[in-house]
């Protein structure tokens, strides 16, 4: 691509064939791909294969890589003399439990008319479809205005990575010549709260454990066994509950190594994003920020480790009462990791605590559910620079750098396996309710995330 | 009854006729009659029909009597001029999930030889249609033997016994002169660890509660919000934790108020009984008493109050894993009471206690399950000796006075608004698995429980 990029003509037309990419969009999220359960592994599938042949039908050469887990999808563009770009997103979706909260079926998605303007509602609708189709529609605008795909572009759509991407670190690592290019765009993130657009430089990392803790063969009637035999539930709860002191911090030994406090120049710069905490919270009902003591809210999501229990079930949770003593009991945890703390010294010294408090008759089972560092970014390539004022045009106010309380551990991967950094730009907004019912995402993040695209593309030519 | 009862021939009969009456046993069970689950309260009405016609078949003039709840039924032999006895038991049963871990379809009886004797196996098998029946068949014998029923007895059956009876005593009140009599005999414990015939002088009560705690309107991503956002599920397993101290002593303000050290008379006869708590853990895998420092295991059973987590729910808990913080986190739990403990006192320190710790954007909602205070029998009462001289004859052992770590509240009822001693006389094991997956009874119990009650019968004439 020698010539310059035609920027106006490639809006004008993602502006003019919107309709059509909202359809496509549609049309992607009526396909069920819940990658946490087997039940779903077929339209997860079906979902790799209508991107493939998306991508193909725009003259991409794509493929569905089959994985021991769920597929990859591989693209690529003709090669070309360009510093080679690659692009990540995710096809898979969240479980749409508990269902009955939903508005409407969250595979049959609809765009609607709502006092903050329209939306399309549907499960993945922002995590991460809606958002992966903005880099789709922007190569399709690339290609319908110039006659050609950008060069040198690589694409790696992932279907396992709200299930803890168990696939995709081998798969790197089996492809890394394939897969390697100069700075990887990730669309996974979200607009800063107040709507303007951002550049994610730091994102938390995982580490996600199931427990399960034994007594008796079977339930007890608490009324012959109270008192004397052991309850599963009381020592989960217990255990549980020691994981935090009063002050909010995490007593498990070492877990704080690696932490590392904000540098003063990100700490100014996060004050003067001047984040509501209270107007944050107010949008899921809420009003009191919890957590570390003297910590900021924007420090608390960003750069503080947590600990989270995600689920919890034991004994009898039906209709009426049941007054036993449970065989067992589970809990699903989550830890949010900083800095360079090391997910693997953490897990050890979670199961350690679990295990000291089990008594000798009873037992416990831990289920790994995968565990990744936090990220960094190093934003002196000047690919940044450029994105962030590609941002700023797009969107009429300037791009900032901000952090992430999720996890996109793929950004450390890439970091990892292909020595590659990362740029992670989204346009996904804090009422978008991922991993909720009603998920949705605004028209206008779907429409100027594709224009942001264009233009990132162009200033990146 | 003038002449002499004629004990020998109703034995032998009893023996003869007893697979008619396993036979009665099963059809009996063969209705699913769950009192704690709305979908089954057909069958608890079907269960009640079927008693009121077996009773009518004997020459009782039954009646199924309606509540606000589930019925009850009420029986009548012919008014002559012994002291009037009351029996009482429940034909309601537990709810029988989890039901992968039953061996055969819980409401599809069978009889059953195993190492241990033939048992009778199918939810209620022991509690407590089985123990019910062992009235019925005695009364049967009776009948057969001397051509009329014993005069004089009332018959009161419980449909909601399971399920924390709210409308007993509404039901009590409102019949009071009917149901007053001499003494009442509950049918509803067991015989003695070691299988020594057992009347049970004391009773735990039980106060029952379920807690459901709400914070965000919706299911949160714990990437966005967490460390910021109220967890539900870790207010409530800190609330939960935090009722009992390391020496395993309940927390709550006054708790202990009314709790009764034994007598060192009730001290000496239990440690006579001799009691291995560690056989009796090992029944259900078990091997470790549990519980406060410094008591005996029979007396933790039988003499000292508890706390237990009965069910606990919330979050994701389905296959695979999810990152969420959840809307909203349940609890079921239960207290067991002694000595002159005021459950309703004991509520509102439970309830104050977990209101303290919900954060003023979260909600906590309580629904009472029940509350009902200790109760110890007046074993001055002549019929205790004679019941205690036949249950011996019986068993060939002599018979013991125990507590028991299970409620039973119509005890103190009968106490409270009829102003009628109860004795409590049973036959279950402690192996019956009552309130648990494969539910069972010994046809030794069955048969030898007839055959004791139609000892006590002609005792007490």
């Amino acid at each position: 691509m020698q010539n310059k990029p035609k920027i106006d003509e490639m809006l004008s037309t993602l502006d003019r064939e919107l309709p059509q990419a909202l359809s496509r969009l549609q049309e992607f999220l009526r396909i069920a791909s819940i990658s946490t359960d087997p039940a779903h592994a077929g339209d997860v599938r079906k979902a790799a294969e209508w991107l493939c042949d998306e991508l193909r039908s725009l003259g991409f050469q794509a493929d569905v890589r089959d994985t021991p887990g769920h597929p990859m999808v591989v693209a690529h563009s003709p090669k070309g003399d360009r510093r080679p770009l690659l692009f990540y997103g995710h096809y898979d979706v969240q479980p749409v439990d508990p269902l009955e909260l939903w508005d409407r079926p969250p595979f049959e998605p609809a765009i609607e008319d709502t006092p903050a303007g329209r939306v399309i509602r549907g499960r993945g609708a922002s995590d991460d479809k809606g958002q992966l189709m903005t880099f789709v529609e922007a190569f399709r605008a690339w290609k319908a205005v110039h006659g050609a795909l950008p060069s040198d572009l690589v694409l790696l759509f992932e279907g396992e990575e709200e299930s803890g991407s168990p696939s995709l670190r081998p798969f790197l690592r089996e492809n890394a010549e394939e897969l390697r290019a100069g700075i990887a765009m990730i669309c996974d993130t979200g607009l800063y709260a107040d709507g303007r657009p951002a550049i994610t430089t730091q994102l938390r990392g995982l580490y996600g454990e199931e427990i399960v803790i034994r007594a008796a063969e079977f339930d007890l009637h608490s009324g012959s066994f109270g008192g004397l035999a052991a309850n599963p539930i009381q020592i989960l709860v217990n255990a549980l509950a020691s994981i935090k002191d009063d002050a909010g911090r995490i007593t498990l030994p070492g877990f704080y190594h690696g932490v590392e406090d904000l540098s003063d120049e990100l700490r100014a710069d996060w004050q003067a994003l001047d984040f509501d905490a209270g107007g944050f919270l107010s949008l899921v009902g809420l009003k009191h920020p919890v957590g570390e003591q003297g910590r900021s809210a924007l420090e608390m999501v960003w750069n503080r480790p947590t600990f989270e229990i995600n689920g919890i079930t034991g004994g009898y949770t039906g209709a009426g009462f049941k007054t036993v003593l449970p065989a067992e009991a589970r809990a699903k945890v989550s830890f949010r990791l900083t800095g360079t703390q090391d997910p693997q010294a953490i897990r050890e010294a979670f199961r350690a605590h679990i295990r000291a408090a089990i008594p000798a008759d009873c037992t416990v089972e831990f289920h790994d559910h995968g565990a990744s560092p936090a990220s960094r970014m190093d934003i002196s390539d000047p690919a940044f620079a450029a994105a962030k004022q590609a941002l700023g045009e797009e969107w009429g106010r300037e791009a900032a750098y901000i952090g992430a309380g999720g996890s996109i551990p793929i950004a450390g991967d890439f970091k990892e396996i292909l020595g590659m950094d990362s740029m992670l730009i989204g346009f996904a907004r804090d009422d978008d309710r991922i991993h909720s019912p009603n998920e949705k995402y605004d028209i206008e993040s779907f429409a100027k995330g594709a224009r942001s695209w264009a233009r990132i593309l162009a200033a990146l030519a």
